[in-house]
């Protein structure tokens, strides 16, 4: 028996504003789902900044919780289940619901051109984040990767809504949107906790030091020390990115370097 | 079509081991649910400090998230959807299926008592805190108040696994346990949240103060001070206690009062 089941509000035919025609079909194009009632997609791509209409911020709430718990049952009942310690199962919940996957997803599928907004800012924001992940660069969390998260939290939730609350249905049609999906095969960490395990392996201290602003001008330059050592420096417009940057940078030079007896780092000679 | 079903691995008739035999009997009478695979309440019923055996560290992984987004369905469904704003159905979810009131469950269902473990100091915190509950007294997050809340969560994870990953199902069985679910109506907030919205809405300033450890022995005491004015005082054997204590103490006194004209405060006469 079903308990949990579309609300009478929202189980009806409804057309969308005539402004939000076009972007509700070609996002009904993206996800491969056609709305009964099409304000529930509306919805979800409304941002806050938008007044004079509801905005997306109900159906996140759903929509993370349904995503999150969607990708808990895949890795619980997809993989044989006792190969999975408890904190595997949390980083790897993380690397595909997390805000950061998301976001990425977001721009893979061209999302927040749909976005009805107010927010120049915003706009800006975005534009430079899109780059980002076009060129691969290493993500940090941010404003602007939370509303691109967002907007797929929000549009999963409009379709787990119309799918009668049924998360098998949502998966099937809202994985496909996600993948690849990340395994523990193919799961890199977060270049910090890789720095950190690193050197936590190898019995070493490390340090990830901000130079002062007014040295470096308009932007954040980080260095990363081992056991008093500089290793690699990062550099970004944000002092979080700077670190996640320089992190990043280190572990690709202390992976190809061997520790040598002395306890210092040196090149590896292939 | 089911796509999230019982991992192979895990649906079987098997029984407990000889000294869970009665424990997992115990649970079954409580939660109302005769187990195929008993060795999976086994498993929620074995805390991390036993070792040899399987705890319940992954179980309470998808509990924690089945319980978590059950209780958001709930919300979603049973209630008008446009009833609630974002923030309420946040606080909502975190009443109802957060660890301080998944904690009180665990106390009202006996629950501790049949958990296999070895850590003498936990027994002695879950005692005091199982006295707190039944006194009605306000709880503050705590280690002892995660371990029950952990055992509700991987308990639910069992049932969740045999129900083939049916929410619906889960939610039937599981909520006459959760039961009275908070709604808005019977839903206090947290002490220190409400009296930081009396100060807000009264344009007042207010403080919690600590005095210092050497004053006070072995317990900690608090005070509320409003715009300068001691209102409050509340005490307990941790920090995080003391400062809650008086908060609501304070609520509780500021509520019975009037401001007067000159902005202090004023006992009501009746």
């Amino acid at each position: 028996m079903k308990v949990f089941t579309t609300p009478t509000s929202l189980d009806r035919v409804l057309e969308p504003s005539p402004d939000m025609k076009e972007s509700v079909m070609a996002v009904e194009k993206i996800v491969g789902y056609n709305f009964k009632n099409k304000k529930l997609l509306e919805e979800a791509l409304t941002h806050p900044s938008f007044t004079g209409s509801a905005s997306y911020q109900r159906l996140e709430v759903l929509g993370d919780s349904a995503l999150n718990h969607a990708v808990t049952n895949y890795f619980f009942c997809m993989a044989d289940y006792q190969k999975f310690t408890q904190g595997q199962i949390t980083k790897l919940r993380s690397a595909n619901a997390g805000n950061l996957n998301l976001a990425r997803v977001a721009v893979r599928h061209g999302l927040y051109r749909y976005l009805r907004r107010n927010a120049p800012d915003l706009d800006d924001q975005v534009r430079e984040f899109t780059e980002a992940v076009i060129n691969g660069e290493e993500m940090v969390e941010s404003e602007e990767a939370k509303v691109l998260a967002d907007i797929v939290e929000s549009v999963a939730a409009a379709i787990y809504i119309e799918l009668n609350f049924d998360l098998d249905k949502l998966w099937m049609k809202f994985k496909p949107l996600l993948d690849p999906i990340f395994t523990l095969e193919n799961l890199h960490d977060h270049p910090k906790t890789e720095l950190n395990e690193f050197c936590q392996k190898n019995g070493k201290d490390y340090e990830i030091k901000l130079r002062p602003r007014h040295e470096t001008r308009n932007v954040s330059i980080a260095d990363v020390y081992v056991d008093g050592e500089f290793i690699a420096s990062g550099s970004s417009n944000k002092k979080k990115g700077a670190r996640v940057y320089a992190a990043k940078e280190a572990v690709n030079k202390l992976c190809q370097s061997v520790v040598v007896d002395d306890g210092s780092f040196q090149e590896e000679v292939a």
